[in-house]
């Protein structure tokens, strides 16, 4: 009987990243340099944009890279594998560069979030952890902030572990969840490993172990007068759970002086419920009693409560949540954009598809965002290559590469790279910011974006513009694949 | 920097099982025996039933239930728990009985899937881990199985690990579809921690890295003769990757008597382009050569290409499967449904809900499954209260709780119970099947199945009766409920 807890990630790859490492290797490829670009093509619920997410795991996971003596046994027992490979892979690790948009940085598509410049058989072995961790948490942190900010500055608690898929999407969800803007989770581990408050007090099942809803209450009142958050609608709300949970604050909580308590609803139409429930604890002169609802919650759920005057303090959100339930995949991928040759010169490589959507960005690219110099608002992002140089003290014309016809010329704007340096020759170059540092930045990085892009359906799309450079590069290789098309 | 991976499981339970169990702790009801049920409301997809799976991971956490010393001194350090609470806390571990379905067999909504006699503090720490791990598996046992039925015999690849929700929905979600009939996975590490067997061949990458598509094909066929699964969508499908293909068979593979090999297609019409490959393949004698497809590929769309007479042989399905895209939510919950009596005796509970769907079934239970005696098909689910014995030599008369006008009396039938004994006093007494037995078993009670149960939308639904002696006691638990609430 085995776990999934605790195995080594470097095993966690696709096994064609294995067969094609050794076929790099037998083909005398292993030390061509390459570069990878992680990016996304579509945006999560069709919002504005996206929340980059999970980069401090990738880094924990390129820093543990090793094949144990047991990997490399079961390599061994595959029966395909070079015997020099896999003697080889005992002393792998990791000697490549890597670039990324810093965690909480609002992205886009088609732009690369994580740039990797390695060996190829390095390369290729980080492509399904890397991804799978960037995919997740950005799925996740996006998702919550949707949430959060439809509960328009309420407090919004990440409570959807026992519906996760699996224990990282628990885990590592309630981390995304609070870089997306949640206060906390019900997840005890997370704040364990994390950090991430977990708070939480009763399930029904407390209620039902007493002789009565009322002993309940009283005895949770007792144990935690400081905290005594009580779950009312275990029989019925308005008739015993509301009643009973101001008897029990009377009796316990009013003695000692204390005013801070809370009920929670698990269960009914939560707009006229807390709006009944609100007049009876104030009447009862319980006013700094919280009222927290839970139960299928989304952003479009609480929207329609707020809108209809529910009177809601915290709004704990579970499987809608940790799963992000109406967009469950966020579609991140990983494409060789060049190789390196021998005399140092880049050969950039693109990906055709049938589907010109898919059509990849040749070459190794930058990023700069580019802000209005009066608002400070992102104006567009500008995709160029490497050795390019934005100067802001010039103007720029940026044009849609969708719709070439589309120009722009900023004048008074500022420039920033959006990937920071992560490893540099295997090393780790980069200060891995706090996660309460990363939820501030993710704030201050969504306060520079237009309200426009907010919108829950038909956002204002956000430019993603190429560089001259790069349109040239890129047409000039579809050109040259179309001519070889047409002589088959 | 932290990682999910290897984390104590114990810690993986929602905080308010702790301040609960703390709260039992104070209140002195620590040692009250409680029975908790698992059981889910709702069948993903609308299908005709959900496949259980999960219970491995269950059992194996359950072994290893315990407090470290970092989790006391974390828990410590909340400021909320009693000391002796905290003392208790380091020599904990489960003591209690826990039976339940074995993996693989189909369940049916309301019925206890999994159920749990212990200490309340015990009982509740489970919830939710429990919970989590029975719902992904399920959820992806289920997703996994109307992807394969979909595909009428031919072999489908779990091909989804960069798209999973963290870690464990990866290698727990492969073995999982292999549960519900993936005949493999491209994810290395569940191969190895699991024995679902792991393929793959190569990325676009690969192809992309040689000077030409056919130079990358040459290499691979000959650094894996006996396994050349060639990627043909690179740069145009029928004009370059399929002849590419042919010459590189037919120039390595030809002279050393291999037929067997394979392309796969990862783009474009995959019924047209299958039909065109089909006939370019076998027009150059590799009529052996296999066709396998990746893609955005779901149940829906493989029964489409089928009938559309694509020539596939094998499926790789990706984030369709690995997040139940369309369903990515099991809904299984953890309800108290007794507890004893300092006399042994118990006293049932129930939770009432505004919502009827959502009012549970009372009481220490179990389920029979009933199957006709002629056609060896199950008939209907049967749910009863533990002291009570179903005799398959006399009839049986059962009646839908939803509709009880509706009986059916069963003569010549025969009746199991579906739940077995896991745990008994916190010792394991079930002989854990391997992974290679659960999929059979899987398979063999599938097949006891109806196939009206087997159609995608508006299966039949299959009858989950309760016992009339339960019926009875529930009926009496919502009177008395309904009593109390008019004197309010």
């Amino acid at each position: 009987m085995k776990s999934a807890n605790g195995i080594n990630l470097t095993m966690l790859c696709d096994f064609y990243e294995l067969t094609m490492g050794n076929g790099y290797w037998v083909s005398g490829m292993k030390d061509r340099i390459t570069y990878f670009d992680v990016f996304f093509r579509d945006r999560p619920d069709n919002g504005g944009f996206a929340i980059a997410a999970g980069l401090e795991q990738i880094v924990d996971y390129i820093q543990n890279l090793h094949f144990a003596q047991e990997d490399i046994e079961y390599l061994r027992g595959r029966g395909i594998f070079d015997e020099s490979f896999l003697e080889w892979l005992k002393d792998f690790r990791f000697h490549g560069d890597i670039w990324a948009v810093p965690e909480g940085t609002p992205v886009f598509p088609n732009e690369p979030v994580i740039t990797v410049r390695a060996p190829a058989i390095e390369a290729q072995l980080l492509e399904t952890y890397m991804l799978l961790e960037f995919n997740h948490q950005s799925l996740i942190a996006t998702k919550a902030n949707r949430i959060c900010r439809a509960a328009e500055g309420r407090t919004v608690l990440e409570f959807g572990s026992r519906r996760a898929q699996g224990i990282t999407a628990a885990v590592t969800g309630a981390r995304a969840a609070f870089i997306g803007g949640c206060a906390g989770t019900a997840c005890t581990v997370s704040d364990q490993v994390y950090g991430v408050p977990a708070a939480g007090t009763m399930a029904h099942s407390w209620v039902q172990m007493f002789g009565s809803e009322y002993e309940a209450f009283e005895a949770y009142c007792k144990a935690y007068p400081t905290n005594a958050v009580l779950l009312v609608d275990t029989f019925d709300t308005l008739r015993s759970g509301v009643p009973n949970a101001i008897r029990a604050f009377n009796n316990i909580l009013k003695p000692l002086g204390i005013r801070k308590c809370g009920i929670r609803l698990d269960s009914g139409d939560m707009a006229y419920l807390t709006k009944k429930a609100r007049e009876m604890l104030d009447e009862a002169g319980w006013t700094e009693c919280t009222i927290t609802v839970s139960n299928s919650l989304d952003e479009r759920l609480i929207r329609d409560l707020i809108r209809q005057g529910a009177k809601i303090d915290s709004f704990g959100v579970g499987e809608r949540l940790i799963t992000s339930r109406s967009t469950p995949v966020f579609g991140g991928v990983y494409k060789l954009c060049a190789v390196e040759n021998e005399d140092g010169s880049l050969t950039p490589k693109i990906k055709i598809s049938e589907n010109v959507g898919k059509i990849t960005n040749p070459g190794y690219k930058k990023v700069y965002r580019l802000y209005d110099g009066k608002t400070g608002k992102a104006e567009a992002d500008y995709i160029c290559l490497h050795d390019e140089v934005v100067d802001d003290s010039k103007p720029l014309t940026i044009c849609d590469p969708q719709a070439r016809w589309k120009r722009k010329t900023l004048k008074n704007f500022r420039a920033k790279e959006l990937q920071v340096p992560i490893f540099r020759n295997g090393e780790l170059v980069y200060d891995l910011p706090t996660l309460p540092e990363i939820k501030q930045f993710c704030k201050d990085q969504l306060n520079t974006l237009w309200p426009e892009l907010f919108r829950f359906d038909y956002p204002h799309l956000y430019y993603v513009d190429l560089s001259e450079k790069l349109m040239a590069l890129k047409d000039s290789m579809l050109e040259s694949a179309g001519r070889q098309r047409e002589e088959k």
